[in-house]
């Protein structure tokens, strides 16, 4: 492909260019594009013209960018997401409903936890994730699940890379994980409001490893953390059994 | 842009790979993605290699290939539907536990329908619509929901663009979009199920042109129609409000 004098391909430019859009900066003036993604002002204007040609990206009408419908569109309709999010859709909205609590389901990737979906409810307890969004696998109850249901193989190299941040955290990590996976759900404060517990229960396959993670946010010291557990742990069977079904 | 020898972008290219995938083909082995992107196997082998290192695409282990996490993750987290999808995203839930039926959430973009959201429901009449599929305007209710109570100037580009295929399908099409408006629905029989009928509401800006729409697909002839209209326009209400208050 070809590469620019500074040595960055196209695709590389391309790459940064959707990474400076963010839920909390979904519209950029080009400066704040150029900048975020490290692209000279001229060359910017340039590649600009064809992402909008493409609809991958949109001006708006006071000239701020954001992304197209179209990167949307072609991101979403076959989406490797999107059998996992159809099957756990209605128990999420069940957990949402019986728990009063926001409900996110998420994987684990390139060593962070990703939201894959998530329920909103007003008057739920704060709760900072939001679709699409990563958080810390060692400072989140998702993250935690995710790992201790995760190959030998993938929690070994996930130490390997992390293991300074991980055992500050979890002094006694090995008993921890081994805990989690006997009650068969894991649970952590908040990192982000110490008022709050999240708790997480692992979607498995049939080998007994987690493909993603059911969870909940509830205020800490309610006595909900047990109850919500167990309704996690019911909805993560149920949404097992209708990945199952729609495979076979 | 650097531009191949037979004349089309990196851009152009990347667009072709990535409409290669929809819902019906998920996952594509080389050969396929190639025909159905018109680049070269060669070419297609190349650029695979730097599309997967950034996990755009992704390869499973039997060799075939699909859109990889990380270009979901950039569509989604700032995306231009994510404010409309969360203000809906409550009231879509009331109306598929209320009415029994899927339930849309729809866009008018590039002359189509461009569904983006639905929830399902076990049991409900059957509905091909997809998360991020399109439809046809002049065959859905959504769609002339979706023109009905677009600006003037939308309509009449509309029109110039496709006069024959709507005025066939709607020999009295300004009587009709007259008559959506009055009664603030759109309803029509299923083009691929006739036994069903489709019913849309508009979800109004301030100024009383559509931002979306929201519908659901029930049993013909059933006395569904009306009450279905009726859930549909309170739903659609409840959402615009909702967007209001997001924005002030």
């Amino acid at each position: 492909m070809a590469n620019s004098p500074s040595g960055d391909s196209m695709l590389d430019r391309l790459v940064r260019i959707l990474d400076a859009f963010d839920a909390h900066n979904p519209q950029l003036t080009v400066s704040a594009l150029s900048r975020r993604a490290d692209i000279p002002k001229a060359t910017m204007y340039r590649l600009l013209d064809e992402l909008v040609s493409h609809d991958l990206l949109a001006r708006d009408n006071t000239g701020q960018v954001r992304l197209g419908l179209r990167l949307w569109e072609l991101a979403n309709r076959s989406a490797a997401t999107y059998d996992l999010r159809t099957a756990a859709l209605p128990f999420m909205e069940d957990i949402n409903q019986l728990l009063g609590q926001n409900t996110q389901l998420s994987v684990l990737h390139q060593d962070e936890v990703l939201i894959i979906e998530r329920l909103s409810r007003p008057g739920s307890v704060v709760n900072q994730a939001n679709v699409a969004g990563r958080m810390p696998v060692h400072r989140t109850s998702m993250g935690m699940a995710l790992l201790a249901f995760s190959r030998p193989e993938i929690i070994r190299g996930f130490l390997e890379r992390h293991r300074e941040l991980m055992t500050a955290a979890h002094p006694d990590f090995h008993a921890e994980i081994a805990e989690i996976r006997r009650i068969g759900f894991a649970s952590l404060d908040g990192f982000i409001d110490s008022e709050t517990t999240g708790v997480a229960a692992p979607i498995l396959d049939e080998a007994g490893y987690q493909v993603a993670v059911i969870s909940v946010v509830v205020p800490r010291d309610s006595g909900a953390l047990q109850p919500a557990a167990l309704a996690l742990r019911t909805a993560a069977r149920g949404i097992a059994r209708a990945l199952h079904i729609r495979d076979s």
